[in-house]
């Protein structure tokens, strides 16, 4: 229903978007992305040493936070955003009053189609954010609200409808979003494969979200994008998308919204140091085997009708099944607290997506 | 793991693989498929009139059917078989000794890939059902097995090993695999898009399985491949493969095999006549509605250890809570019964998988 090709159909949504990007270590990224980004209001949020200074290019509209401004912000409660760490990130979702977020890593770069055309990643995002998703019923032939696509025969005409779509995951062509084991076997390893496919991850599934090239619904979901306690002083790093990803799709399911993944694409340009990614991954690749599960059979109370009330049950939930794995899961608990305190306080809740808004189409 | 480039790295299974085809009405298909069919066995079943004669091209290794062929073999057992309707095609999978079956539609020809290259479909069937699947947690990057391609950041350790792949469900281009009404509204609609990705259907999750580009491991799931009671005296048509999908989904993840779509595309010619397509499914797209709910629900217990048990405790669910929706299902939940009793007397159980070779990876 939507044509991917022409600009024109898609709403740029330049007053309902905010891009929120965790420092700019590299001033070519604002260059390279300048014709697709110039329109909207940038979120950079600085996660090391507040002295040093960020200069962004003339020309774009933005508001630049370092951990000086968390603090005197969050007061207290500043303790629930991770310092040296691109989780950070999340703090630019709490500040922003739009109802999109993109958010991008600073070592991605504008990737091309097969045709050799820039990819406006973007425009992609908000293509896969403004049509349904379908959560309940694989369908074969991927997205059906795309041009020259829909339901195939044997997809019940009563699911075609779809339901409002909460996130957005894009990939990356280049260097491949691998763990630090994977990444010291295969160094070589590129992606070169341009899969021509958007989908609904179906309910009840976990997958991986990498925060590189991401976006979502904050009005539907942004209360679940905490990116968790990683980097200084904590013992464990490079989960932090990961934890926001599974908190997310199980909330997702239960108030009844779509996760897609697949376009855009964009080229991630430098693989990060795999000894430092394995120092900062080894308790995660251990703990995960157990928060998978966990999150595999978590279910929310019926009367959790909006993300806030899921989050914090879910934080409850977190401290009785996890803390047993490691005290760290009793610190992230008390931090999942602390984080929507911050939130509704940045947002009051009059602000933010009423019950009333949300259709509780959770049949789990 | 695999090269999709390479033709040598791909066992052809010659021995191990038959092809079965519903009637041929169109010589140019066995002509077109000759560099790729011929070293394969045919079971070729005639759906129609017994006294009309399919010629067979020279060279090709191939057995023939009709319907006097089913009555003999069957006795009253042939019951179970639908008469003028390729739905009659899961003969064929009762009948051949072979691991593997590939079934294809003879308005099918062979597809090309976006560089013009004529796409080996069968070769592409026998890498996806010789590598595992992964259907408890969802890859980004598709599947995980291919080469330039691997699990990434976030995906859990204890699950890369995936669980045996029982079928692997082929995409058309041309011609999509519509229903009469989107058909009816769509006449001109052409799937062009050759999305370059085979992913394993996550568990729990239901998918419109199509017959026309299809291949399973009849050792793991073909008691499963029954495709009901369509045509000739019956009230419904063109929901064979879907009934066949649905019981082999949940069976398939009520023993822990996984199923995969995408790759290999075939080129599908000509669309069916729309108009007899919506006499033979109304009731179809009705029922549906009830269906689906069903086999989401179905849930099969512990002591199903082998595709038989399952299939006869599905038949037991189909009558209880079908039976209701139409009387058809009580004669549908009776032919179950009758082809799993076919199966075994064509297959004696010491032929078929037994128990222990089926290692139950349920967690459900």
């Amino acid at each position: 229903m939507l044509d991917s090709t022409s600009t024109p159909s898609t709403p740029l949504l330049k007053d309902e978007l905010d891009i929120v990007i965790p420092t700019i270590r590299n001033l070519d990224f604002l260059e390279m992305w300048r014709p697709f980004f110039q329109p909207y209001h940038l979120i950079i949020i600085q996660d090391g040493d507040p002295s040093k200074t960020i200069k962004v290019p003339e020309g774009f509209d933005y508001e630049l936070h370092n951990r000086n401004d968390i603090n005197r912000l969050l007061g207290p409660k500043a303790s629930c955003i991770s310092f040296k760490d691109s989780a950070c990130r999340c703090f630019g979702f709490m500040l922003s009053k739009k109802k999109y977020i993109f958010t991008i890593d600073d070592d991605c770069f504008v990737a091309k189609d097969p045709s050799g055309k820039e990819i406006n990643a973007l425009e992609q995002h908000i293509k896969n954010l403004l049509t349904p998703s379908t959560p309940f019923f694989f369908n074969t032939l991927y997205d059906p609200y795309r041009e020259g696509a829909d339901f195939v025969r044997g997809y019940p005409f009563s699911l075609r409808d779809g339901v409002p779509t909460a996130v957005s995951h894009g990939l990356w062509l280049n260097i491949p979003d691998y763990d630090a084991p994977t990444q010291l076997v295969k160094p070589r390893e590129r992606n070169t494969r341009y899969v021509d496919a958007i989908m609904t991850i179906p309910k009840g599934t976990l997958f991986p979200m990498c925060g590189m090239n991401l976006a979502f619904n904050r009005e539907l979901i942004g209360p679940a994008m905490y990116f968790g306690l990683m980097g200084d002083g904590q013992p464990i790093g490079r989960y932090d998308d990961m934890w926001a990803g599974w908190c997310t799709k199980v909330i997702a399911d239960h108030l009844g919204f779509g996760v897609k993944t697949g376009l855009p694409y964009i080229w991630h340009s430098k693989a990060s140091n795999p000894f430092v990614n394995l120092r900062k991954e080894y308790n995660g690749i251990y703990w995960q085997e157990e928060l998978i599960p966990f999150f595999q059979s978590a279910t929310l109370p019926k009367d959790c009708t909006t993300v806030q009330k899921c989050y914090i049950e879910l934080s409850k939930q977190v401290k009785v099944k996890l803390g047993k794995v490691d005290p760290y899961f009793n610190k992230l608990a008390d931090a999942m607290v602390t984080w929507i305190e911050a939130w509704d306080e940045l947002n009051p809740p009059s602000e933010a997506a009423s019950p009333a808004e949300i259709p509780n189409g959770s049949t789990k």
